[in-house]
């Protein structure tokens, strides 16, 4: 009905602000020049207040998984015990990334619903000094679920392990705070919360994970992180970037500055709480409880989940997300994320009504949500 | 003095048409989605006619290295006998390469301003029969060298090495011809000869280099290349693309087939000839010698060319390149490839000769070498 004015509803790619699009078509510069030396070292610092720390930002040109990779490269040598907390697809990813850098992979497993629980990880590692590394998810954005990623920092206590997280469709949506909460290794990418076109991954790392690096005996070369920090001390790249990244970086964190990062979190808090108010107001069930619910995106139980996908986006051009893994076909996943507001909430749980005959419910319990903050 | 109107000379990244860049700027679509699943498979299958193959083309986001990297992850194990044509700082990079996945790595040595001999390649092989991989650079960007690919696929004659072609700095602007020459991989990237910004790198294998594929026991898994296949069965890639490559390249290829190919390779030629003629009018020396020059960039001698190069950019806002490796500071490089024409030639020649003061020589060889054509 509505095809020449999508909604994208899932969680990322998501919308691009036009101000941030029209960065992309911007010249290309000479990524070796002056202009560019003068931008791309400013740009990625004002990446630190997201991710909570004081330490250098690197810019990988890939995906978010390329982020992860860089992580795993970097860190990983064949034999390496590390643990991996899986409950959804992407704390998956970091158990197949760890098995394909051969490192000895241990699996703590929580159900595809809930969030990783740190007792359990306190309890593993207790009876597992052994291991160097810890892998987990902040939003695992398969099931809708922010996990605890403090509350894992703090149930490492002093074991030696370093925490790395995968950030993805976190970082920029929800408090990170790296140093604070004693995150070693922290990855995103530009396609979420970041309000950029897909193209380009970022990654921090603490002191400690730093010097980790060194020990790292995997096969790797352009995820080499020894070579980005080399070539960011002369505000370069070591391999040609997404120079437009860059460009459209710039504009999206003046966008978030603007707003105030603040503001920024509890847009997106509000966006979940009027999305799972208005849910439950049309009679749908949550995948999520209450205290394990996202930020960035909300996950719908639906039987018959993609005809009806189908069925929304090409009645109304909104798209909403699948299924993954053992969900799919069973949930639909709406996104909150980035360039979003409520009234954009509004419009998705709207099509839900209308489309379940259900009129005015949803949208007056997520009214009632929006006037209560 | 003109710097708001930048001359990007340089061999990469190289000036994008308006038309190319202003499809960087679209509305982000669902790279698991409808509009996609249409577009990928059929703007990468317009790339076959410049590869001069029927096989798949994947796109890897990421830079010119990313690519190389996944020919050498796809196909490297620990201990493969591997045999590097180095002549240049992109043929030491496949060396860099294929040491970091830990080949028993063979290297060639040819001058930094001579072709590939495929001779020396024949002689090397005849008392190497273990050799399984041959890694070349077809356009050396760093020395504005075009290597006989083809003399290099002859002379392995019935050997059973692979031959992996880095073609980052040639594709689009010379026949590849992969699949007449017996070349076994080609690697691409965006942001030369193909018109785009960087940001993704292409990549195609032969029936053998697939099959080989399956041999590698190197750790992998962003630049898995069977995950590629998977996903491009059904009209997507394993992991978050760089979306707006696609759009762009869809514009780039409609202008390349509007252009015709022929006449594409054939405005490179020229852009050499008249570059060339150019240079020499002026009584500057060239690099190369005319049966190894480049058709894409052009490498000229120049004592203190680095504040020469500094003096043109900020007094023309024309920017070359450096000397790399061992011609750092006594040579630049001009690039003529992808968005140029024989006119941007001119521009360059002027520039040369107004800060040389020999007024008119150069545009006036130039023009008689446009004429002859």
């Amino acid at each position: 009905m509505y095809r020449f004015k999508p909604e994208l509803r899932i969680p990322g790619p998501v919308p691009v602000p036009s101000a941030v699009s029209l960065q992309m078509a911007r010249p290309v510069v000479n990524h070796r020049g002056a202009v560019f030396h003068e931008k791309f070292p400013d740009v990625l610092s004002r990446l630190q207040p997201l991710f909570g720390t004081k330490n250098p930002i690197y810019m990988i040109t890939g995906s978010g998984t390329a982020g992860m990779e860089t992580a795993v490269s970097n860190l990983v040598s064949p034999g390496t015990p590390v643990l991996c907390l899986v409950g959804g697809f992407f704390g998956k990813r970091w158990m197949e990334l760890c098995t394909a850098y051969k490192a000895e992979v241990h699996v703590l497993e929580f159900p595809w619903d809930r969030g990783v629980d740190p007792d359990q990880v306190a309890d593993f590692l207790a009876s597992h000094p052994e291991i160097e590394l810890i892998f987990m998810v902040h939003n695992e954005s398969s099931t809708a679920v922010l996990n605890d990623v403090e509350g894992v920092s703090r149930a490492r206590g002093d074991h030696q392990a370093l925490l790395v997280v995968d950030a993805v469709s976190a970082l920029g949506g929800t408090p990170c705070e790296m140093d604070a909460r004693g995150l070693d290794v922290v990855v995103s990418a530009s396609q979420k919360c970041l309000m950029m076109p897909p193209g380009a991954a970022f990654i921090a790392l603490s002191e400690r994970a730093r010097a980790y690096v060194e020990k790292s005996e995997a096969s790797r070369y352009y995820f080499d992180l020894r070579k980005y920090e080399q070539f960011l001390a002369k505000g370069e790249t070591p391999f040609t970037p997404n120079i437009h990244i860059v460009f459209a970086l710039e504009e999206a964190l003046r966008m978030m500055e603007e707003e105030g990062l603040e503001n920024v979190y509890a847009r997106h808090l509000l966006m979940r709480d009027m999305t799972r108010a208005g849910a439950r107001a049309l009679g749908l069930e949550l995948l999520v409880r209450d205290e394990d619910a996202s930020p960035t995106l909300t996950a719908i139980k639906f039987p018959e989940a993609d005809s009806f996908r189908q069925r929304v986006r090409e009645k109304y051009g909104v798209e909403f997300a699948g299924g993954q893994g053992i969900h799919a076909g069973r949930v639909f996943r709406v996104g909150h994320m980035g360039y979003a507001t409520p009234l954009d909430v509004l419009t998705a749980l709207a099509v839900l009504e209308i489309e379940l005959k259900k009129y005015g419910q949803a949208t007056e319990a997520a009214e009632r949500v929006m006037a209560a903050r």
